[in-house]
């Protein structure tokens, strides 16, 4: 299938005069999606009420969306269930899989992985008391650190700031290798880079929905569980949706099939019903298709910037096959610079304490976007537009 | 104030021909509440994309809607906030008041609790290890089940099933002055009935919004922590929007201030805005008003029924006082007989064994709601017209 991105990019709705480079933070709207929560809310929240819950199939949303995610990560069917928020699916994944291990007590991560992946992992270790510790490396030092102590591996694998990819099919034959179960934060991959859970041997793998799946601001988080694992999982948040009979309404917690023990709670209806015109867009996506062309993009910016903005440090690999779907570049005042960029219909984003993120999203980045964004951070440079107090004043930056 | 219920009710759309006795379980569509999520999505997520989490509000949203409702529960002023959904929240609570009480072990609660509370109080112990227990008595044995051994009491105020209401203020004064502390469910009290938790010296409580709160499907849970808690509390869900200072990207977790902590991820931005156009409608209410309508349409939908339909035993308490804001009924045909009702436009819900149960939300159920439905359901027993094979077929009930 070769994908359409002319097709896919007029699928959304881009503001006039906005060059967006922040996708992998917040994706833009679906044109579909305002008509399809309308319609979840005035014609079946409205209409059918609670009877809604099975009329419209809003209790099977989290499973019958989980697969369609699955075919852009590489997971089995039916391995896919989404819900609650990212950092929650991280402890439920951790939980499982220090519980599969019960007699190993260490996590290991890095200090390049997102830091409410980490602060979860504390709680968590806190909550199991006693010998129980996250250690974190440097992302170039995990391999080396995977020791027959450790428990479970827990890896963002593309960096939030700098785009760096690990080798995910490598790490995860060398935790094998000493015993040790993975978990993957795909964040920063899912929608964005080719990913073969399955062929990978992967474990555990939570994602978001809000970035490069593009399913609104609070869209629910999803994650996978290994079918050879599922069956041995005793969920941590054991929540009535995850029950084996939910409305047996039974006093004592009994998991359900497969990947439903990782349900929760109640599905956030509205959010789905955002996610839903999304994924309409993504069924027509090779991911192959998005890789190659996010390549092209996210190299054309690099030569561009490079050659135009010579006080502008690559914070990213240089080899694409390194990366993930965005390019970073390093500015002691990065901050001020991101302000102008963005009062000049630039988007993308500031990580401290020095780095400008942009992001490649094929369906709807075009190269006329890349050069467009190239030209103004060129003449923000050139001219020192960025040093002016407005742009200077920290707001609070999501 | 005295509230204008023929004003509330016009601020809600309830289809034709429907008697509504499920808020409940899922709250009825206010009317503003598309127009709100539309112009979140249009007109914030599609023209502010990223810069809308500041320039829309995006991110105060939790703490903000928090306080709204804070005022329907006698919350002090900051003092709750928003988030996740209610199974996560009992974890939350129940974690935070463990680790408050660390010579203890043991979580009481009762066999009229929500499962799911149940269960995750389960999940709890299990990844505390040790000596952690749950234990469970009849709800009538709660008070004399107080003994200084117990570290938590979980209760949710009003039972699921049957409406039976506990004295909160008598059972935290006895929890106290046994040195535990209290973990209050009011998925059936917020909007239902008076609650006072800063008069009733509560230590934790959450609840959802997708009941009485009229939320949408889905909708975010709250939590409340006593402010005389709150600084003390180390969250076990130790997630980024919970940091002191998230957007410092910290490697170490650092609790923020007051009920900040309780915070985990992203908030649901669209669940919120349906949340927002509730809220407009329960600016307008007293509490008071409501649990004295709340009564008066429950007792004489209690005293149609025994008059009615002989057949029918109340299952809920006979004293008001004692009740929620719901009536439930018991019959050996509970499960055909809902169906029938339902069939017939009567809209209430069936829990296993033998309960039919029916709310009565003042917002907008009326007099003549009650008596349509007293007739539905005496035509349906005088003529068993529950007796057919479609209405017992079990469907998944929710």
């Amino acid at each position: 299938m070769a994908t359409d991105f002319t097709r896919t990019r007029a699928m959304f709705h881009l503001p006039d005069g906005v060059i967006y480079l922040d996708g992998n933070s917040l994706g833009p709207l679906p044109m579909a999606a305002a008509e399809r929560v309308q319609s979840c809310i005035e014609g079946e929240w409205g209409e059918m009420l609670i009877t809604a819950w099975n009329r419209a199939g809003w209790m099977n949303k989290p499973r019958a969306l989980g697969d369609r995610i699955g075919r852009l990560i590489g997971a089995e069917p039916g391995s896919v269930v989404l819900g609650d928020t990212l950092s929650i699916k991280v402890y439920q994944a951790l939980a499982s899989a220090l519980d599969l291990r019960p007699d190993r007590k260490v996590i290991l991560s890095d200090t390049g992985n997102f830091p409410s992946d980490l602060y979860m992992a504390e709680g968590l270790t806190r909550t199991l008391g006693e010998g129980y510790a996250l250690c974190t490396v440097a992302p170039e030092a995990v391999e080396d650190a995977i020791t027959p102590d450790i428990a479970v591996l827990m890896l963002t694998e593309v960096d939030y700031r700098t785009g760096r990819k690990h080798d995910m099919k490598r790490l995860i034959e060398k935790a094998h290798a000493a015993g040790a179960l993975v978990v993957w934060d795909l964040a920063h991959s899912a929608g964005a880079i080719e990913v073969d859970l399955a062929g990978a041997d992967a474990d555990f793998a939570v994602g978001c929905t809000y970035k490069y799946l593009n399913s609104g601001p609070g869209g629910p988080a999803f994650i996978y569980v290994a079918p050879r694992l599922a069956e041995n999982v005793q969920p941590a948040l054991s929540g009535w949706l995850g029950h084996d009979a939910p409305f047996a309404f039974d006093l004592d917690y009994r998991p359900g099939a497969g990947i439903e023990r990782m349900r929760v709670g109640t599905p956030p209806v509205l959010q789905l019903a955002a996610l839903e015109a999304s994924l309409d867009i993504w069924d027509r996506v090779a991911m192959a298709d998005i890789r190659a062309r996010s390549i092209e993009l996210s190299e054309a910016f690099i030569k561009g910037v490079e050659a135009a903005c010579p006080a502008l440090t690559l914070a990213s690999p240089r080899d694409p096959l390194q990366r993930g779907s965005q390019v970073s570049f390093a500015h002691a005042q990065g901050y001020a610079i991101m302000q102008a960029l963005i009062a000049r219909g630039v988007i993308g984003d500031f990580r401290a304490p020095d780095i400008l993120r942009f992001g490649f999203t094929p369906l709807y980045t075009t190269m006329e976007d890349v050069s467009g964004a190239v030209a103004i951070l060129k003449e923000i440079m050139d001219n020192a537009l960025w040093d002016r107090p407005e742009y200077k004043t920290r707001a609070r930056v999501t």
